[in-house]
């Protein structure tokens, strides 16, 4: 028999465990939180994670691209592997909470069986992904694109803002580029990751857990608007302005979202111009154009018609228009199975029936769902606010969210 | 009798100083020119004029606030004078003619007619500006303003980039801001400014040399719009886009500026968004508003329709608009008669009636024409590029602008 108050415990501990890695050594930033891929805080906070691991039974390893791997072994040695994880790693000014509380938790619901002695006909495995947020290079997602055997070449050569190659930055954890392929994992039962929901609609809804149907797909765009620059007194037809331009474009970019299904966002974060001054008209534009959406499809729909918009605003301002595609994330439906033991679990736990929710933030388990079959818990947190120092979740969410990981657990070993 | 080739070479040595002062020790810039106020190129720069006005019959002084003047005096002492002249500043890697053509041009006129010994009822006095464009501090045309008595006060507590005050500065040159006043003209018959036209109508038409109508006046507006930043993931309703809204502001300016007479022009040239990345719905963002027109009252009335429709733009979205009016500078109408003058000069020397012309730039004429009539010479140069170290004009116009003014000068004489 569980005892409710030991439980109440766990949730507690996995956010106090967020809090003390919020700050150093586990920070690579002085004033807040910065953990990037295979930074000193990365490696401090593995160090950390490891002990908490081996308090709670596991077997502790780190994989080829520096992903930290907690094992709690199955009633069988060839049992397949329920992974439970995110990631460790965190933007420059992040949040406590972002990523992190789904190992802790993930550490939490091994505790508590390891506690009670139970095995399950499958293995624990807490997982933790070093390079979800591309914080530091311009990869991202290496750790899971690794265990989901995804990635087919690393290019090692990249850089981060400091100059050090990907390669070196391996090579001074001892590990090496040419070795990721060995992360690849087989006999894979099924991943569950739980994770802040990023968006403020738990906290609407006044509801502290919540299912996620899927994964949004997103393509980003880098566009180069090239008119000319001119004095701001050239007459107005006789100007090849890049910023009207934009602006033209930026309209047709945000009614195309509109237009769209619900799950379809379009965004134009950012714009720069270049050698902009007040009384010079405008050359020469960057933006970008981020397009995202759950619905297979919809992305390529949208895209589509963005294209063809900007095409023909150009053309008709004379302006050159060059299009990057500098992202193309493949998006991820949550798997029907596994959801449907989750709404249970949070049914029996919670008393409601939790509601479906979107995920426009990409997630590690958007790559681990071409492994397995794959679910998420979204957790409701302040605001929706994330990336962010002001990031918060509430103590008895997290407790909800552990109460349900442990009854998400159990009820796979009873459908087994 | 006037030698034709004598004058020839006077436009010829007026294009040759140009260029000299195009480099070291003229320039603050090592690779390009840069002369802005009261820096070491521009004290530099006045001790070379200064030999050139005295070998042209002139005595030299410089004035309160750094305006260099060469004094050619008429046949009585208290004649009035007619004032020739430009700015001797520069844009950071500027062009070599903008403004200072005028200078040594003026400087040309009078040796020639020092030259051949002679005086007209009126001095002749060739003055240049030294803060027409502002490059260093945030006040402009201190120089032109200060002549025209138009400067009430001066905040000598403006400093440039590296922190160095206006005083300082003033100090430096043995100058004060207590004496600005001093700088004030009286007496003047009239002030008339020859420039490269800084605009391709010249060019297009195939001409050397150009009337002018008047210069524009200008408003220049700083444009805050603050919405709300958030995850590129948001709905498209819920969020308060501000790049959004600048793009449907942006849209509405230039239509506003393409419907309106030919004379008005509206510029956006300068736009930032804060904190701007792919992934994140833009919450802030500043731009610039640039609004020209010649005829009085078209400047006004296409700033109270652009004003309404940011504002209404704003309202819709839920953003909150701040509107900084950061320059209000007030345009000028050549004089007519002496416009009649210098078609006659143009005709006489060059054989075309000369088209009118627009200028959209500012000029110190515009500051001039306060205190007496005003007129401007516009002199074609390379694509209409200036602002540019690419800026280029031919020999044979910068010939064919001094026959014209010493015409100009020689009719003003006949006339008197």
């Amino acid at each position: 028999m569980i005892q409710a108050s030991e439980i109440q415990a766990g949730g507690t501990r996995a956010k106090v465990r967020c809090d003390e890695l919020g700050g150093s050594p586990y920070s690579d930033q002085a004033d807040g939180l910065f953990r990037p891929y295979l930074g000193p805080a990365h490696r401090a906070t593995l160090g950390r994670l490891a002990g908490w691991m081996d308090e709670a039974g596991m077997s502790v390893e780190t994989d080829a691209v520096g992903t930290i791997i907690g094992h709690y072994a199955g009633t069988t040695p060839d049992a397949p592997v329920l992974l439970i994880g995110s990631h460790v790693d965190s933007v420059r000014d992040g949040g406590r909470y972002d990523g992190i509380l789904g190992v802790t938790l993930g550490i939490e619901a091994v505790a508590h069986f390891h506690r009670h002695n139970r095995r399950f006909p499958f293995a624990l495995e807490v997982i933790g992904f070093g390079d979800e947020e591309g914080s530091r290079f311009s990869t991202y997602m290496m750790g899971s694109r690794s265990a989901a055997g995804l990635a087919q070449t690393i290019d090692d050569s990249v850089t981060d803002r400091d100059g050090i190659t990907l390669r070196k930055a391996l090579a001074d954890w001892g590990l090496s580029t040419t070795r990721f392929k060995t992360a690849r994992r087989e006999n894979v039962l099924a991943y569950v990751e739980a994770h802040i929901e990023q968006a403020p609609h738990l906290e609407r809804a006044a509801l502290p857990l919540g299912l996620v149907r899927g994964i949004a797909s997103q393509y980003r765009y880098r566009i180069t608007l090239e008119g000319q620059a001119a004095h701001a007194g050239t007459a107005m037809h006789e100007r090849r302005d890049a910023l009207a331009a934009a602006a033209e474009s930026i309209t047709a970019i945000e009614a195309i979202g509109a237009a769209g299904p619900d799950d379809l966002v379009t965004t134009v974060g950012f714009l720069t111009v270049e050698n902009g001054a007040p009384n010079v008209v405008p050359g020469h534009v960057i933006m970008t154009v981020d397009i995202r959406a759950v619905t297979p499809g919809v992305r390529e729909n949208a895209a589509r018609q963005i294209l063809e918009a900007l095409e023909a605003i150009s053309l008709k301002r004379n302006i050159t228009l060059s299009v990057e595609q500098v992202q193309d994330l493949q998006g991820a439906l949550c798997d029907e199975a596994l959801n449907a033991i989750l709404r249970k679990a949070i049914i029996d736990t919670m008393g409601y029936t939790p509601p479906v929710l979107l995920s426009q933030a990409g997630h590690d388990a958007m790559i681990m769902a071409h492994l397995a079959p794959m679910t998420m818990l979204f957790i409701r947190c302040a605001g929706g606010i994330s990336h962010n120092p002001a990031e918060s979740v509430e103590n008895d969410d997290v407790e909800a969210a552990h109460r349900t990981l442990v009854s998400f657990i159990t009820r796979v070993g009873e459908e087994r």
